[in-house]
């Protein structure tokens, strides 16, 4: 299914915030799946400004082909919970850093979902962004076995700028100690 | 407006809870708009698992004469910020206390709307819930000389409890002193 | 009652700040009102250091005329909650962000009033600033067809504004993408 | 896929718990996957006390056909991360209840997890570990036909019983009233 | 000037609460101030309930000789603060525990007065309450050699406590060792 | 008492702070002793690093004529604590902001002090730094007329700086509607 | 050094808690010490109430042969950073369980000490206070090796008595399927 | 022990940072552990991105010499739990701050570890990172003569730069008032 091009009108994971202001952080999403050649559409819809547009997104994302939805919001964040009351796709929420409480209030109104409607919830700003898309890549390697190699690979790569990273510091560490 | 007996038919306020085990809590609401003779209706809709409800009540709710509403959620409470994006009627929220974080996350939830849908929110439990019915109150007071009365007639009860109480304490204090 | 020119003699809403350092926060307040043509005054009134003053202007607001009182303070923020014991007019409490909490002292002082004396809380900062004037013009819309109306265009405005972001940041992706 | 017997030799979800005292949260989790017949494992495995069965569960967890990990523990909460470090799979975190700080410890230490390894992090306690099991299903109905009618039907089931709900307590509002 | 007996009529300190429900609490207070042998009285004022008795009992509290006024209060405190704004004898503030919270809003509502009404606050509720009363004596000291001496009694009782239990953990440590 | 000039070696009040680094803080507090003519000294002692010191400090203070202790410091801030611990002198705590928690760790290490050490604790920084100074003059004016009349003036001022900030921002209010 | 019989004449790790009322959840580290077969001390010291003993404790800890303080205290828990400041050797924390914040007032006034005076801090209440003992272990550990191969046996036991409890809920499972 | 010079082969602290971006805090120890001449290592080591290599440097430090273990890391700050699960040897925390929520996630995450493997914790940030190293030292210098004199003399420098500090700041008050 990920073997056909980047092509939006067959997006396969959905990434929707809930400002333009969040565009920023979100690239962190768009980066990974992009890296990964998953087809994704990105979006701004608000649960607040625009609530139709939302429940039109969310009630028709199934039969569009939709597999996965990251939702982004800040404040007091209902994004992903509001989408999630509308489809049974699973949706994952992104809690964006806010200038007053540093993303706590955005990160309590995702993940405190009540029993019945889950969101899968990621860290606060860039860190949930990046890592909302790679559990979405996850999902969709369950069966996929490109994917799951190139997760498999991903990790691999972290692993080698680890070490290239303590090799550096330690180093350092003995050229400053002599 | 205010004259007729109450008759949920023609309810001025609604009373909204997220979940039937938030119905201790929103009596006190219940209890004050009573105590006021304001013709109400008290409703369990949850933003999350009838979104389709919550979004027919809301659009309805000027149409049916509905004036003010009061909506109460616990945990990501979503139920006031939902309403209130579908209606430019005034909504307001009550958070409810949460076993583990004391009902933060709910207030959080609730209070940190961004710009542009406005909920005012009240204190976490009983005392917001009576808050928000007395609110109410206020408002419909605007045009309705009644209640305007009767509110001061409320707060003058008030004073006079406490001047009581102080009575009270005042009296067990010299009494423990001799 | 709205159709008058904006007259500061015939305030209808009252905004009041804590301190002068509250102004560029409030002035989003008043952009609202006078977006909707609702006059109001902007005043600076402490409940801490003019404990008289805020009792007179408190107790005079009704037969001023006021309907609603906005109230903006920081920190053990007093200002709603004494304007509102000394009134049964809608009072509404902006919390201000502050450096070392970051608006969390503020938001508790102001909305976990005792029952008895509601204030109707809005988000930290200039989103609860804005939606305090916003629910202003609410209340005031129950008995101004002209206001109902507006409001309902307001809604759209900012409906349309997320539908242009969107289409900003879909074709944005999608040009990223090739 | 999902539709022989239960039978824990082919577990497709895997809930893992940090401690035997989680266990009665943690059949929340368990209960749901087998009103939807997932097969599942149940298991207790201490990423502090036996980090070499977490390792051991956990690298050998794709090949034994788990599709998802939903792991839950409390205070320092390292389960969902470690586990998440050593697979690929997408991992589910539950953070627990805890007495001292109500399980923000538990949550923060489950949901703030560094780009690269992502867990998806629910609500604390009873209702985290139902909804996490109700992502994994939603995660598995992405290839089952079954499991995506099942998910409606169970959502169509809680819009009933808030129908239910909301006719008793409107009936009940309306008897105390007259 | 303390050595006069105990005389409610001729109070130097005032111990004031917010709601006759702190009493118990503020028990603590009036214990100190009754072993020191300080003449006190207790009273039940509400700032938001009663301000105008608020007022009156602060702007006459100096001419009646009060030198020290302890406040007590919980959830918004602003008791503490509004009496402290229209008197300038020494006020100190007691939060009390509240049930959602903690006391943490009462908290930081009386301790983060803005500059220039201040406000001695003590720890929540039991252990604040006899601090906030030994502070007031610690005051009163500063001119009567008969506290000063007092206090230092006080601090020796505490000394020879402590001693006392050390003695007997440590006697109840050997005992379970052998 | 107050009468003399300012000097030193007669100080009435002692700033401490536990780093050189709080100094730009507590010249809140320093300058207003100075305004008032109230001797004061201004020193660095810390409880951690110089435990000796702090504990000479302490037990001396009184016989040197010091009668109220405003002791300043971050993080696990102790200073004020360990100094009432010595000393029945009243002692007035100012937590420092911290860089990480916002002096969240400094207020509750000096507010919460267990009953029998009493600290009257201020806001974080250098609001607490003025108005802990505030009330060490009030403390000190209960014997000394210039003072009493020192601090109405003082209020008088602040007022009537409330008064002109609220007469130009009015002004400024209706020059932009016009 | 390890090998003699416990006696408290011969203390190696002197267990310190603030408070009686905290001898509770000491024992948890009395217990693991005396497991372990390390001599020890357990005593009741008050950083506030007994400052002078507190200080003679630490100054002659070293020359008495104790190696490792663990000291205990709740709300502005100041004794684990007061007897660091007046010893160089290593002294660990454990913040009590506090009624109103948890403890969270504990663990801040006890881990966040300013540079140069260290404190090991560990879990709030009874987790931190065997963690304590257990580090206090691996410390002596370090030049004794039957406490090293105990700790390694220690390790051992809880490794079973996971894998022990794994096998009663999985097989617990497994029934409730069947 | 300590008496060879700096040579990493025979590293007797390692310093293991999660991330490279660390550095710089860490460098606190690294100084620390340098100025005492205790040989160090310093490694960029990630319990999520490295599990293995964090698995590996755990099991074989104590063979390699290691005494002491400080391990930093941030957010969902799992590293010096897992190196702790993995070994007998002292382990230290240090909680980087985070730029969300101040680095209370990382406190969290790293000092709430359960019941059986303890780590020490020490504050946020840079002062965390020196102490963690004082304490590392305080620990080799049970058996080593040099580091508990080098440890009193570090304490008296302390001593004598509060006490310049102090002398500089009372000089500078003095200046100012004349």
């Amino acid at each position: 299914m990920m073997d056909h091009p980047v092509n939006p009108a067959k997006s396969v994971v959905a990434v929707v915030m809930g400002s333009k202001s969040d565009h920023e952080v979100m690239t962190e999403s768009a980066r990974v799946l992009a890296d990964f050649k998953v087809p994704y559409e990105i979006r701004v819809i608000s649960a607040h400004r625009t609530p139709d547009r939302a429940h039109d997104f969310a009630v028709n994302a199934e039969d569009r082909g939709i597999q996965v939805i990251i939702a982004a919001a800040g404040k007091a964040a209902h994004l992903a919970g509001v989408l999630s009351s509308l489809t049974t796709l699973p949706v994952f929420g992104v809690p964006m850093t806010t200038s007053d409480l540093g993303g706590l209030d955005s990160l309590l109104s995702t993940v405190q979902m009540p029993a019945g409607i889950p969101v899968g919830t990621f860290a606060i700003g860039k860190a949930g962004a990046k890592n909302a898309a790679l559990l979405a890549v996850a999902v969709l390697a369950l069966s996929d076995t490109r994917l799951r190699e190139e997760l498999k690979g991903f990790r691999k790569k972290m692993r080698d700028q680890v070490a290239a990273d303590d090799a550096d510091i330690t180093q350092a560490g003995i050229q400053e100690m002599f």
